[in-house]
């Protein structure tokens, strides 16, 4: 596998990141088990209190004494001001969804704000090595704490202009995220459409304008997506479904059954489930949901406003309702531990480069 | 340069295809200088009559004794039946740009029928030793007169599923066109907004579900694109927007000039100017008309419709109206020659190689 600048900064064997994914799919199992195969764990923090952040930070130095990352979304900078009336109207739309989950009308959420800050606390306390960010540029001044404190500071960017902005603002290295990535998109800058960039595409063109190291993201599922993202000039890549699928990860079963049996077409990009744009399997309740685009408040009370309806659907393994995130590479998905994906990209990685390709 | 067995069998020194580019811009001059420099100049037949066909043909003959292929538009298989009162109404959207672009209201155009089995047999009657096919499926029938006249035949695909039919209906090789490629979407069977699968994740995809070859394209822009296309499985690359800036190609100048002072998020997918979905460079025109996707009459029908608008914007080089169909790597183009091109990408991929990429 190749080594580059940037995993010997990293403290890493092999330069593969596993991609924060939020909501309880980055267990400490999942987070030690890949930084004990050599690549880099990452946490999601997102949607986490700051005391099971640290919870789940411990739980991760209790199973792995190599390093790991954790990443936090920086809040959105003009807090979106929404009526009652606005909040209530959105609100409705969730309603005839509620009768075929059983689930009783809930109360309208009232606070939005996210523990950004208590995250930040967390996350320097704990003296975690790596930390990225995804929806922004973190402020000078949390970037410099977290320098003061040892971390190397990774960025986010789907294009060539938001990661020139991220070097500017002193990032240590840039995730460009291709538009076959699953789950949310990082787009923070501009139009999230013209912002859907192939990877192919996308890491040339990030590589050619920023002087940090550039991680590549989206539709990377084995060797072959490795090695073509290094010949692009990517100095490391970042895999997220493939780590989807994993046992150790905290994905819900039926979600995991549900990519592994989708194909490279099954996606779309929606922000039904949470008011920002992200990638999942197409599922009835996008369809559903699909006229009332304009209705949609943004995340994070969009998000709040479905949170009840996600839950449940999970609980009762309702793919219909479910945010079913997932790359385009969803064909490419198996079924088994974080070690043994990283051994076999590792492996069928020198058997590409033996034979040539 | 990689060689692989569908290099010997299309008699190309280089696995580099110029891509069909419809509308003038596959001049005999730069299909000729593609392949005089060892890859494959392709004729785009869309939108020719038989009979200007046939002087490409022959005038692309006088310039070179090298193979170079012809592409055909597979004629939609469902005929949309569209009433005057729906053609007017379509075109009454239109008429607002006239008065800029100084155009008297045109007569309705009634007959969108296109000339294919004139095409087809054109083709067969000049020997084109490779065929390529867009926007679907040849009859067997057509298949068969191809093969027997010793051609070659390529489909097109934007899904696995496309490949597989492709495949399965006896073509040769199939193009894997990645959601990056600028101009028309070649989807066929699907919805196109989940076929628009980056490069990066479709490759490999399509490779492990067909055994005939594939050929990548969208995106790939320099010697970068090409091996990361050969070690993703593709056995050639076909390239658009870069040659779409070169100096035989007949593109406008002023859109020449425009894609070389884009981006890689300057593009847009827009069904505005032909009634089919194709990545250009966003501008007035696609914005103006958003909200009036629903009110737009499918292809050929809408590309009749906007003939004129865009052929005087054309003329008059003003880019507000201009269909800038440019593919999502505008940040690598170049102004240089078809010859030029293929050298530095054969020089740069073989420094990739020497220096391990």
């Amino acid at each position: 596998m190749f080594s580059s600048p940037l995993s010997k900064e990293l403290n890493i064997t092999y330069p593969i990141i596993q991609a924060p994914m939020a909501g309880g799919i980055t267990t400490p199992e999942l987070v030690a088990a890949v930084s004990n195969a050599g690549g880099l764990g990452s946490i999601a923090s997102g949607y986490m209190s700051p005391e099971s952040l640290r919870e789940s930070i411990r739980q991760t130095k209790q199973l792995t004494d190599k390093p790991f990352q954790v990443n936090l979304f920086v809040p959105g900078e003009d807090e979106v001001e929404l009526s009652r009336e606005e909040l209530e109207e959105a609100d409705k739309l969730l309603h005839p969804f509620y009768n075929e989950l059983e689930i009783d009308i809930q109360e309208l959420p009232t606070n939005f704000t996210e523990p950004y800050d208590e995250l930040v606390d967390v996350v320097i306390d704990e003296s975690i090595p790596v930390v990225s960010f995804t929806f922004g540029i973190p402020s000078e001044e949390v970037i410099q704490r977290l320098k003061q404190a040892g971390a190397f500071v990774i960025g986010t960017a789907t294009t060539v202009n938001e990661a020139i902005h991220l070097e500017k603002a002193g990032m240590d290295a840039v995730v460009a995220q291709g538009s076959e990535a699953g789950g949310h998109r990082g787009t923070f800058s501009t139009d999230f459409e013209q912002a859907m960039v192939g990877s192919i595409a996308l890491i040339p063109q990030v590589v050619d304008n920023i002087s940090i190291p550039v991680i590549a993201a989206g539709g990377i599922m084995d060797a072959r997506g490795v090695l073509a993202a290094e010949v692009l000039g990517a100095s490391a890549v970042q895999m997220g479904t493939a780590f989807l699928t994993c046992e150790e990860s905290g994905t819900n079963p039926i979600h995991q059954k549900t990519i592994l049996e989708s194909f490279e077409d099954s996606t779309v990009v929606t922000n039904v489930f949470s008011g920002k744009p992200a990638r999942g399997i197409h599922n009835y309740f996008i369809e559903q949901m699909n006229d009332y685009e304009h209705l949609i408040p943004p995340y994070p009370a969009q998000n709040a406003l479905t949170s009840t309806l996600r839950k449940e659907a999970g609980k009762q393994q309702n793919i219909r309702f479910m945010s079913l995130w997932s790359g385009q590479g969803a064909r490419l998905s198996k079924k088994t531990t974080a070690a043994n994906l990283i051994k076999e990209v590792v492996q069928a990685y020198e058997q590409l480069i033996a034979k040539k390709f």
